[in-house]
Order: structure tokens, then sequence, then C-alpha cells
């Protein structure tokens, strides 16, 4: 249209925004321009405060805005570290409210295709961890795709000398999904995994 | 999670754009925290930045960061106005690179359920435009559904006494659509509306 800068710097800006492409990005921009000032203001602090008030928790790595967060505050935790590649995978282990554990989030997975190895990722403070919190089993709940269960493994076999026990998320058909449509690995892992009811 | 508030209250305001869930909004959110704070400074500034330079054309209520937009102040236009709903309906007809005349912007459309009358949209402009540009033909641009319908009844109304030729874009079936999953709607107008080859 009539090349206005400002807007398409904007435009780019929320084009940067995981999965919004160009034709999202201008619904939205467009959309912030009928609001008004005060709100648009508010938007834009509210960015920047967040970005300047929430880090990472010293102990797991999760996102907090106190040195230590929310859950690994907790206290009478058993002594269960649940092993993710990212903040948002927290939150949705949170959801089930019967892990009265902690968290690791890793930051990535071991990638070598991306280059990133396992001292690119939060793998040492998990180690430190086991040592200093008494931690008895390690869940490891990265991604079921090749990167996250490559990363199970490496953490299984480093974590193993320690005498931890070390877990991974049970694989199966998923609740609710039709037998018809599960692609066969998930259904030959759900068979080799079958259990007596 | 562990209840962040300013964590929150982005993922709220990432809610509020158009099409946007808690969910995606989160990933957003996610995804800024994992941006430099000056990326995430950027983008705060880009937003204020467009609400700040960005207001309507003082013609025809297109977005412009002048006082008459770009496409308004291009010389040797054609006297043909084209009525357009948003700014975006704009940037889309813009694309068409063979029409060479003004557009205007309603910011709305006629909604009695909405309480949107003649007077709530950008319409009266329209009228003083017609005299003081000569214009010959207006497009009435808004979308094929009840209330653009209605509202370019209303326009052909209004602007009919003053000798001006109101048209009314062409409906019929989108080009590369297939016309088993046409519409009976769309197809009824495109075989009304048939032309000789």
């Amino acid at each position: 249209m009539n090349q206005i800068d400002c807007l398409e710097r904007l435009v780019n800006k929320f084009s940067s925004l995981p999965g919004v492409g160009k034709k999202t990005a201008q619904r939205y921009a467009y959309f912030l321009l009928t609001q008004s000032a005060d709100d648009v203001q508010d938007f834009a602090a509210a960015m920047i405060d967040a970005k300047q008030t929430i880090h990472y928790c010293k102990v797991c790595g999760n996102f907090t805005d106190k040195e230590v967060c929310s859950i690994c505050a907790r206290p009478n935790k058993e002594p269960v570290v649940c092993v993710v590649k990212e903040p948002k995978d927290v939150t949705a282990l949170e959801k089930v409210r019967d892990f009265n554990g902690s968290f690791h989030v890793l930051h990535g997975v071991i990638n070598p295709l991306e280059n990133k190895g396992p001292n690119d990722i939060n793998i040492k403070s998990l180690l430190t961890r086991i040592g200093e919190e008494g931690i008895k089993e390690v869940i490891v709940a990265t991604n079921p795709d090749v990167e996250g269960e490559a990363t199970a493994i490496y953490i299984a076999n480093l974590l193993k000398p320690l005498g931890v026990t070390v877990t991974r998320l049970a694989q199966g058909v998923s609740m609710g999904s039709e037998l018809e449509y599960t692609d066969a690995v998930t259904l030959s892992r759900a068979l080799s995994n079958r259990k007596q009811i």
C-alpha cells in the first residue's frame, strides 16, 4: 500500500512472532492502530515490564520474577525432578495436579543438525541439583521426537552412575484419539507397552 | 503455572489481538521473553511509534503518516472512488495494479444489530469529495455479506440524485476455486451474471 515506514516496521516486528506470517502481522498491526493510544502504550509497557522483571529461576531454569520460582520454593516436594525442554512444557505439566515434584528446564535439546551439544543446554545444574536436593528420580519429559529421545538417552547415561532412577513419560495412544488415525510408530509403542487390566 | 503477574498481563494483551486465544498469546509472550532486551524494547517502540505517527488521511480516511495519504496525493487519478469498509481492504485492492482511482474508507458498515447507522461511518465526507473532486463513478467494494450489501444499497440511493454512477464489485466464482466446493448463493450469482465469451 502507501508504504508507511513505521507501519512496515510494526508489521515486521509482529511477523517475528512464532507462526505469524505477513498477513496476520498486518492484521495485528491494523488492529492496534484502531485501539486507543493508552491501550497501545499499555501493551508496550507490558512487554518491557515482562522482559525486565522475568528471568530464569536459578534452581530449575523456569521463568520467574523472583530469585527462585514458586514451584522450586514449594515446601514438601517429592524428590522427583521432571526434565523438560522449555518453560511452556512446565505450564503444560503443571496442569496435571497429581505431580508434586519439581521441574528442570533444559532450554533446548541436543540437536547435532543445529550444532547444539550437551554443553549448550541446561544440564550441568541438573547434576548439581541431584546431589544437593537428594533427588531420587528424574523423569525425562522431553518431546517424543528424535532430538527429545536422544537427549533423554544422554541424560539417562549421565545420571545412572549417580544411582538415580531415570524414567521417561509413557508412550501410547492419546486419550480421546481414534486408532484409525493414530500413526504406526505410536501404535507399535502402545502395543509393546500394553498393560494388564 | 506459577502465576507471574507481569507475564499474565502480557499474555492478556496478546489475547486482545484478533484471532489470538490464550494458548497462542502465551506462545507469543514466551517467545518475547527469549528475545534480547533490546529487541523487546524495539518492538514496544515500534508499537508506540506507529500509533503516534499514523492517523487517518483527511481526504479518504485511510491510514497515513502525512496529512493526505500517498494514494490521494497521486497526480492524474481517474475520477473514480472505490469505497471500502476498512484500511486493510485498501491494501488488498492496491495489489490490483490496473485501478488508478482513489479510495474512501468507511471504517465500518451499516449494522443495525451493532447499533451502527449511516452517521457512524465515514459517509458524509464521501459526499463532499464527489462535489469537490468531480467524481464520475463510485465503486462500492464493501464485503459481499448482509451488512456490506445493505451499506452498498444505502450509498447507491444517496448518490444517485447527484448524477454519479454507482457500481458494485462483480460477484461470481473465485479464480482457482472448485465448483464442487462453491456455495449455492455464489453459484447462483455467477450464473445470473454470466458473460458471453
